[in-house]
Formats: structure tokens, C-alpha cells, sequence
């Protein structure tokens, strides 16, 4: 542990504890590129993390999701919170993506040391989505920001693991789509710890908070029951239900002109009290714990798994040269190398 | 293998095999689901595949890739070939997002029992993009589908090695976002078997033909050299270079009016002659094969593995345990996993 190297990661490690953005920055391209110091520097960063509070963002494209983040940004900022932002949609502005002029004004953060955004969606991410969104939320909790967001597009079970990793999980649809409301599909419900119907301005905004609160009523009709007056509410903070679990409040927002910005980061932080308060913050801080050790297992066990086949005298090529043939199927023959290869419990340890 | 399962199995499989759309689409949901009967199925089927003519569509949201796909299917129908499609992009009207006229026009397939369309972007996909992708295109193949068609947007690595599971693959671009041009990354180049400049009609589509010369002059100087008349020719197909390898033509299209369409087509068609001629559909081939073997490993060691943890007296639990409170980093645990729980070559077979 005294080894030059050793030194090199120590200050790596040192340079992004004490917030260096360049640092952290180099880290995460590292990682990208699968640079093996990288890994260790993220094991390292891992015991210093676990301060920050997690909040993932979800929505359809057009749905101004990332218009609420940037806003969202703006007022942490102002109550002096540093923020970090993963940013996953393809079409986010913040990943490059969108129309031109929402690029721009999402820049303007760009001078500010105290955000740090980083995209995934146009850098090649190995080993998937999950494991770089994992990582990057790790450096950046290292870094000793205040509050990462974690900004998906609300489609595909990937994103919806990926939300699974954040404390407090914020919705965002637009009003008028009733077909959209529809195709909302109940994993998002059973994700989502705060609704925004944001662009509230148009016509169907209440229309859509009630369809919400139907679909909430039907599909969480434990803990997910709404206050009745929440429709009716012009925009403000939900309450917690008194009876111990979590009422999801909707919130309706115009994010473009800021309004109702203020009671989604007040829900936020409600939701982050009721967490701490009932003992599932410990819960979720586990949930993600195991996804980080899946995500994990599935890159050392799939490499370590192949690197033995290719090891074993061109046991690899035969296996794929069956599958190309037809003569096996992929499943059969991996579960027959994990029969093989996995050994039974008790015998390790 | 004579149980009443095995019958219910094989008759199931020989619906799919003969054609019968409904069963494939509810084993495709099945999957979703991940019923076990499911997976059996396609264990059956895959001896069954190997026939269709594999074929990736990447761009941009706004490519048109999704109209360049539907005017393809409409040509490849009228020559009395039957069409599958995979949707993976979000914003694809295949996929039910875009706008509502779009995703209107393109259900005049939906009554063609020659055409089957499934989008993987807004269903569940336990295991990944990957892994679904492969099983909905195992199972179009069986059904016997000449061509077989995945559409995705061109970002994140999860979409490129999706590509890499078709034998040709098209990418399309639009003219007149010289920043988008830069933004193609190197990934993208190197998957691209032909290029389509849609949307032709627009200011800056030679020029923009001309950016993509360069750029695979510089990023594929063998193999992708492009035939110098290409630039200036209106439209047609690319003849491939004298020396043996593929030279990536860039075709010009206006999907909206069907124009350029055809030489798509052709342009595919002699692709495929290409890849049979040189050996490279075979090498295709074994490419999909190794990434099928990946992926049911993944699902399948990590499975076994996790299984075995937690059937070692509660040793999943104290493992995740130590992550959450920082005691120990996924990275290091899940090696230490691996190393107890994969055998050594040779001691395995």
C-alpha cells in the first residue's frame, strides 16, 4: 500500500474529496474508457460517500423535465446547495440533445463550480447504463455535493432500475396528452414519490392532476392516497398522510417561467425528512447497495466466466461456434457454464 | 420429453414456426414477464433461425429513420418479402411517441400480416436492451421474416452493441447540423455499413455528403474508402470498391416522398451479396453469437450467484449490508464473489 501507484491514487482520490471538478471529471472519462486505476479510484471514493441526497427526475421527451432540473438547480444554488446532475436522455439539452436554444441556457451553469453535470447518453458507457450512472454518482457524492439528480427518460426497465437508485423519485408529465396518461405504465407509478404536471398553463392541467390521482388511488391504494383537496389546490406542498406513509403529492408547475419550482424542491424535502423519519432512508441506501453489488457481479462474473473458457484451449470459440451452427441455443449452454462454474453455496467461504 | 409440457411446448413452437403472429406476440410478452415456458420456447426456436436478413436503422431523433423504415417495409412488401421490425428508440412513432400523425401513418402496416412490428422502448425489458432485442429477433427469424429490421436512436453504447447484432446497418443522418456531424462518434462510423443523407432536399445535403467522406476517409482509411464520384452523384447506390473490401456508400433520400428509397434497398442487397461473397456473414454471424452467449450469462451468473449467497445463511444480506454502511466497495466484494464462486479452467469440463 506504499507503492508509488498507491501515492498517484491517493492524491487522485485527494484532489476529488476536496471537490476538484477537472479531477472528477478526468475520473469519469477514465472510467469510461475502462482505465484500470479508474476502478481503483472509485473503491477508494466509495467509503466517502453516502451525504449526498439522490433525486431522480423522469419523463417523456417534451415533457420539460429538463427545463424543471435547470430551474431546480438555479434554486438550490440560491440557498447555496452545490448539485450534481447525471443526465441520461438522449434528448435532454443537457446531453446535447434538443433543439438549440435549450442548449444554451442550460450552459449557463456551465461557469459555476458549484454544479457539475455530466452526461451519459453520447459517451460509450461499458458495462451499461446502471453501472456508469452508479459510478458517476459516487464521484460526484465524493465531491461532497449537496444533491444529484439523476435525469431519465421515462421509458425501458433499465431507467426505471436506474431511478431505483435515487432517495426521492419526481414524475414530471404535461397536461392534454390523455392517451399518454394512459400508456403511464404502473412501474412509474410505483417510482414515483412526487408527481409535477408541469406546463400547468395549458388547458387540462386539472384534468390531468385528477387522472393522477385515479390512477395513484387504483395502483398504491396504501400509502399513495392523495389529500382530496390536492386537485383542487392551485399549485403548493403536499402533506404526508398521518398514517405513517408517504401521501404523493402533484404538483403542477410552469418550469419555464420558474413557477411552482420552489414547492417541488419543498417536497423534495418533506419527502427526504419522511424518509429519515421512518427509516427508509436506511431502506433505499440497502436497495441501491444491492443494485451496485449486481451491477458489479455481472461485469466480474460474465469477464472472469469468459476469460476461463478462453483460457481453456479454445472452449470459447467451440461454444460460439455452436450457437452461430445452431447446433445449441445461448441458454442452454449458459446454464450449463454456470452449473459448471458457480460453485454451491458453502463450499466458498 | 414426452410430458403434456413438452406437447403444450411444441405446439406452441410450431405456431411460431408456421407464421401465427399471435402466438409469437404472447410469447414475446411471456418473456417480458419472464415466464419460464417462455424461455423454454425459445431454446427451441433458436435451431429454427438463421434465415432473415438482419438489418440495423440508427439516427438521431428528427433523422426520419422511422419514415426511412416504413417507406422500406412498403418496398420490400410490394417485392413479396415479409418485414419485421424491433423499435428501441423512445421518440419513434413505432414505439407510440412522436407525434400523433406520424404514429398514425405508420399503422397502415398494422393490418399486413407480412409485417410485425414490436417496440422495445416502452415495455419492461427484464435483462437489458440486449438481451430482449435478440429474443424478439430470434423469434421474428423463426417465424420466418426475410428481413428483419431494428431501429434505434444512435446514442449510448447499450444501442451500438445492439447494431452490432444486424448484418448491415444503416445510418441516417439530415443535412445541415454541422455540429450533429462532428458529434458522430467514432462508434458510429464504424458500424455504419451505408450512410443515408435524408431529408436531401434541404440546404447543405452535399455538403453534408461531403463532411461524411472525409470523416470516413480519415476514421476507416481501408476498406471505407468512398468511390470520389459520390458526392457529386445525385443519387444512386454505392458500387463497392475493386480491392475486396466494402466501400460505405452515402446514399441520398427523401423518405417523406419515398425518393431515394429504393436505392436503399439495392444498396442493402448488395451489402448482403458482399458479406456472402467475403466470408463476412459468417464472421457476422459468430460476432451475434458470442454477444447471445454474453448475454445469457450475464442473467444466468449472476442469478446462480446471487442464489447461492442467499442460500448461504444470509450472507446476501450482510454483503449488502457492508456497501450501504461503507464498510467495503461493490467493486472489491463482487471480485472476492467471483474468485470464490468461479472455478479454474480445466476443472470445470
Amino acid at each position: 500500500m506504499s507503492s508509488p501507484a498507491t501515492s498517484i491514487l491517493d492524491s487522485r482520490v485527494e484532489s476529488i474529496l476536496s471537490g476538484d471538478v477537472r479531477a472528477a471529471a478526468r475520473l469519469m472519462r477514465d472510467l469510461d474508457d475502462a482505465v484500470p486505476s479508474a476502478r481503483a479510484a472509485v473503491r477508494e471514493l466509495h467509503s466517502h460517500t453516502g451525504r449526498a441526497f439522490i433525486v431522480g427526475v423522469t419523463g417523456n421527451p417534451g415533457s420539460g423535465k429538463s427545463t424543471l432540473t435547470d430551474q431546480l438547480i438555479d434554486h438550490w444554488r440560491q440557498s447555496g446547495l452545490t448539485v450534481g446532475v447525471v443526465a441520461i436522455d438522449p434528448t435532454s439539452p443537457f446531453t446535447g440533445g434538443a433543439i438549440l436554444g435549450d442548449r444554451v441556457r442550460m450552459q449557463r451553469h456551465s461557469t459555476d463550480d458549484g454544479v457539475f453535470i455530466r452526461s451519459l447518453a453520447t459517451r460509450g458507457h461499458l458495462g451499461g447504463l446502471s453501472r456508469s450512472t452508479l459510478d458517476v454518482v459516487r464521484v460526484m457524492d465524493a465531491m461532497g455535493k449537496d444533491i444529484i439528480i439523476i435525469e431519465t427518460v421515462g421509458v425501458g426497465q433499465d431507467e426505471i432500475e436506474v431511478t431505483r437508485a435515487a432517495h426521492s423519485s419526481v414524475v414530471v408529465v404535461v397536461p392534454g396528452l390523455g392517451d399518454d396518461i394512459q400508456a403511464i405504465k404502473a412501474g412509474i407509478l410505483e417510482i414515483a414519490d412526487i408527481f409535477v404536471v408541469n406546463k400547468a398553463d395549458r388547458q387540462g392541467a386539472d384534468r390531468t392532476v385528477q387522472d393522477l390521482r385515479t390512477m395513484l388511488d387504483l395502483f398504491r391504494p396504501s400509502g399513495g392516497r392523495l389529500d382530496s383537496s390536492w386537485a383542487e389546490a392551485p399549485r403548493g406542498v403536499a402533506q404526508s398522510s398521518g398514517e405513517g406513509g408517504w401521501s404523493v403529492p402533484i404538483l403542477k408547475t410552469v418550469a419555464t417561467d420558474g413557477d411552482g419550482i420552489s414547492d417541488v424542491a419543498a417536497g423534495l424535502n418533506e419527502h427526504r425528512r419522511h424518509l429519515e423519519s421512518c427509516g427508509d432512508w436506511t431502506r433505499r441506501e440497502r436497495d441501491r447497495a444491492r443494485l451496485e453489488l449486481i451491477e458489479a457481479l455481472r461485469e466480474q462474473l460474465v469477464s472472469g466466466c469468459l476469460q476461463a473458457l478462453e483460457a481453456d484451449d479454445g472452449r470459447l470459440d467451440e461454444i460460439v461456434g455452436r450457437i452461430a451452427s445452431r447446433k445449441a441455443d445461448p441458454y442452454t449452454l449458459a446454464s450449463e457454464i454456470a452449473r459448471d462454474h458457480i460453485l454451491e453455496p458453502g463450499s466458498s467461504s
